[in-house]
């Protein structure tokens, strides 16, 4: 199994090197768990959805609560075939989590989100779940839309993906079960993920 | 069919809203034969391929050729089977192109890469390709990558994704040409999409 990301940090300020070297000192805590490499685009971040999501999230968080304008953007992947197994991706939620029934995938993923951190910054999210390798893959994303329109950060559906707004500690949990419970444990599931956090638009 | 993307531009400087409205102009041209709607995210846009790379990637260009670093970000969508018909997104060449042998595919892919317009404008995108509801998806997505690497953009291959870098025509083309020209015809394809211009990044 291989899980991560390609994540980029978008401030919309001048001082946007400023914002970005100090939100990857949110990273910190999670080194030693996480393979990061930066380079020109994005940080490539290779780890188990635990810290993974977490580090994503505390980079994220850390700058929403500046007063500038913020975006993330992720590209999250796990099991592509092109890629190789790493220990480091070991994840027992996901192998346990496909033997179960959808009712009982959505009851655990909406438990999780209750008991998410409440990080005291709230931010919009939208995202796109791909599910491949599968004859009836929007099976899947139908029943992961139908647990995250009861996780309490729904927002509403578009066209192509799906808004969330809530606390941070909740939305990036909302994002994370969807990845892990929506898709075969041994499948290739990709999420395309935007947050967004002080924007001047209005809401 | 239906074929379009969610698009957000990121400029990194404190005059993004500036940046983002002349940006914008760039659409002017293509209103017609697009569907755009924009909340406080991303802009709507649907419409065959033509228009919609053209428009993609004259917004950025056009951003792209002031000081600013800007980015942009794109979720690509064609066939999703829970969106509606739209006679809008009609294309002919999309039809047609999935019924000839791959290498057939991989040169007229190549000729349209050539045939590009060449704006001026040095940029670096990255992107993924994801075909679904079939069973050997990555086929086809190998066969999208030998045609990316005989483009003349082709950068590296990273973890997730492809980084291509050249003039804003040709990388532009050489996204639209993996899109149309290596799922089925009537199969759910997406790209995950992000160009970048102006980066203070070492290169």
């Amino acid at each position: 199994m291989f899980i991560g990301a390609q994540v980029s940090l978008y401030p919309m300020t001048s001082d946007f090197i400023g914002v970005i070297l100090s939100g990857l000192e949110a990273l910190a805590p999670y080194r030693d768990r996480l393979r990061i490499e930066t380079d020109d685009i994005s940080t490539l971040m290779v780890g188990a959805p635990g810290p993974l999501f977490d580090a994503i999230r505390d980079l994220f968080a850390r700058t929403a609560r500046g007063p500038a304008h913020v975006t993330l953007h992720a590209t999250l992947s796990r099991g592509c075939p092109g890629e190789p197994d790493d220990p480091i991706c070991r994840c027992e939620t996901l192998t346990r989590a496909q033997d179960l029934p959808l009712t009982e995938r959505q009851a655990l993923a909406l438990a999780a989100v209750r008991a998410a951190p409440v990080l005291g910054v709230e931010i919009d999210v939208q995202f796109s779940l791909y599910v491949m390798g599968e004859d009836r893959h929007m099976d899947k994303i139908y029943g992961c839309i139908d647990f995250v329109k009861t996780s309490g950060c729904f927002l509403k559906s578009k066209n192509f993906c799906t808004r969330l707004r809530g606390d941070a500690g909740a939305a990036f949990e909302t994002v994370r079960q969807a990845f892990l419970r929506f898709g075969p444990a041994e499948g290739h599931v990709t999420i395309d993920l935007t947050a967004s956090a002080n924007s001047p638009s209005p809401r």
